[in-house]
């Protein structure tokens, strides 16, 4: 089949579409989709197709290798054989499996809440339950901090509730915004534990203590530690033990755990609410029941193990004191996450370029719009599968990169 | 780990939900979710949980049976084993795969388009496509079925896009729409191939016409056709000949394909324009590249073989004479959909409920809000592998309860 000429309107259009595309042209924040081939058992290398060579990923939020993991690859080819491909329609007309209800059960009891409610995505599972809740609550007030996620922003904005942004992780700010709301207005604070782009984590503690005082339901992304923190994984949550101090917890189900979707675990109404009253959950195909025996799998294996963490832990600590011994400037923070800050986006993406066409080191430039102008950066997710040999490569090649380009070394962080 | 007590304000809200739901219960519209354990290789039959017995399902959307073909296991085992679980990240963030990218060709290619863009779900492109384009297009208006899905209308709300709904399948109250607005406004019609509650089919190409004489751009969601229509499976579009005239075609790969997720088709600036601006396509987790190597050999299948549509056609055909022959009441239209009246939610659920429990078959009541109330229905969706037996004994069950209730019998429509 030959693609037809478009009709003149659409030709129209497509000159207003191609206009807005060529300012991100202009601007070197245009986007170019790396065609990567992971390769189950030889995680974290990947075949490269642009470059066409085998790389080393750098960038993957698949953060503890659980997509290559057997138990979970185990699971999904026994549940592919016995369910078939998908799911076969919504979870409520004929799409609810047996793996749905368990994976929920398991969800919830690995936060030690009532409820777990299961989602296509992460990105859903905020959009919809921050959508659905702040659009029904009368008068919900909701306080969002100025750096969550954009699937957070877009199911706030999406409700049409009232906002009020405080500053990032600044617990005066968001004190200031509760006092002037009254009593009984409901209100949702909406945070994340683990910040993607900075690796920072939040006062949860501090902000649960306001949420008591002032009267408000606190809702925390745990997207970025899920599977990683906590002696379950279950997150920053788990692991300083106030699980039970926040009204939601929202996870995915594509980063730490390795596969897809994503879920909240709270009470059993607040579930049981987003499930009856949440558009993008009802009226949605449901995640394959072999996704939900792969995550099951993930889930349990990563509550039982710690060996994971461990090994993640031991790549950061490894990366972060061989880039101090080179001068590469970092940001330093209590997480898993290390951005290599670069300020421009063209320079970013040169040098991922160059570390991946002559140093087989592949890892995405972060730009606008998913980190503000002039903050541009290499973000680096070390894992329990990076050896120490893959550590000293990547900074061997960064010291290249920082010699021929001529940037700034940074002394070392005092350890 | 045990659940631990609530705080008090998450009680005080818990008992704002509650009540939400207590409107649900009492008015018969709370869902209630069947788990089921559909068995591959044996489709339509899957394992009840609740009803603890083998049951016929007859309500599924995995129309064709693709869930379960040969072609399409193969190819998700094949790439499970070489490419892991997930996949690991954004689009842009790692997670493009060889199978997204041939995806999206082979998608483009089904329906005559330039270009093609996947997303974790059907429900996600409507809602991204068109929250997207409505929001960016200044002063753009969109005009909207009546009947149009949850996720169209969700996205438009998204976009704050000035919308205009005219009646369903109506070209005068379109045109009427149409003539009011300044001839340099953008607009968009959105629209659906094959409404998924009636079964009834647009006028696509008299939409077109409008459209092209008042310089609009249409959006056409094909979701309940792709697979099903046309000479390759590319929807009502296709069959009629008119995928040129259409801007945007939309479409499921969980329902006529059988697996998880979803995409438009149309020309390269707009799936780009999509692409770099849509924040629930750039900021989420890509499809596990296994699922997408599912649905390649889904539509590649579906491309070269009619026999699963003629399956279908047969199946639809046999249904609605043995109704007809029983004097049950359906509504009769040109798709595979076979809506059953009922008009009240609890004999709805009632009479599902028996079907299931004494007859053993499986389709689940369509109530509110997914159908406006007083038109409560139960919606059989019979496919290429349903056997006459199976059809002559739900038509059989269905006369049983007919006749216990008292429900009245229509006259056998003209054939
Ligand atoms: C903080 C945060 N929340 C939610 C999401 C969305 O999760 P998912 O990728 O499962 O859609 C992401 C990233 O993808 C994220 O970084
Ligand atoms: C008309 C229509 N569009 C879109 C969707 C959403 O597609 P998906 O199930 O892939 O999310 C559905 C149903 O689920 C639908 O009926």
């Amino acid at each position: 089949m030959t693609t037809e000429p478009a009709t003149t309107q659409d030709q129209t259009y497509d000159g207003l579409f191609q206009k807005a595309l060529d300012g991100l042209h202009a601007d070197g924040s245009y986007r170019y989709f790396a065609e990567l081939e992971r390769r189950s058992g030889h995680f974290p290398k990947a075949w490269h197709h642009g470059a066409n060579r085998e790389v080393t990923v750098w960038c993957s939020n698949d953060y503890l290798g659980m997509g290559q993991h057997p138990d979970v690859l185990g699971a999904m080819h026994k549940a592919l054989d016995e369910t078939g491909a998908g799911a076969g329609g919504t979870r409520n007309i004929s799409g609810t499996n047996h793996y749905h209800v368990e994976l929920e059960r398991e969800l919830a009891a690995l936060h030690g809440k009532e409820s777990a409610l299961l989602f296509n995505s992460g990105y859903l599972s905020n959009w919809v339950t921050l959508g659905t809740i702040a659009a029904r609550l009368p008068g919900c007030v909701v306080l969002s901090d100025a750096l969550n996620h954009a699937s957070m922003i877009e199911g706030i904005r999406h409700s049409r509730a009232d906002k009020r942004i405080f500053k990032h992780n600044d617990l005066e700010d968001l004190e200031r915004h509760l006092k002037a709301l009254p009593a009984g207005t409901p209100k949702i604070i909406a945070f994340e534990s683990v910040y993607s782009m900075e690796g920072d984590i939040a006062p949860i503690e501090a902000i649960c203590d306001l949420a008591d005082h002032y009267g408000a339901m606190t809702y925390l992304d745990e997207v970025h530690a899920v599977g990683m923190y906590g002696a379950q994984g279950g997150g920053v949550a788990q692991e300083k033990g106030l699980e039970h101090r926040l009204t939601v917890i929202e996870g995915t189900l594509g980063k730490g755990f390795g596969v897809v979707g994503g879920y909240i675990a709270a009470s059993r109404a607040l579930c049981d609410f987003v499930r009856s009253f949440g558009s993008g959950f009802i009226f949605s195909t449901a995640l394959p029941p072999l996704v939900a025996a792969g995550v099951l799998a993930s889930v349990k294996h990563l509550r039982g193990s710690s060996a994971e963490r461990e090994g993640q832990r031991r790549a950061v600590a490894q990366l972060r004191s061989k880039l101090d011994e080179a001068g590469i400037p970092h940001i330093t923070n209590p997480s898993h996450i290390v951005p290599v800050m670069v300020g421009d986006a063209k320079l970013c993406r040169q040098l991922s370029d160059e570390l991946l066409n002559r140093h087989g080191h592949y890892l995405q430039p972060i730009n606008y719009p998913t980190v503000p102008r002039g903050t541009e950066r290499l973000r680096l997710t070390p894992g329990p599968l990076h050896s120490e040999k893959d550590i000293e490569g990547l900074v061997d090649a960064l010291s290249t990169l920082w010699d021929e380009h001529g940037l700034p070394r940074q002394p070392a962080h005092p350890t």
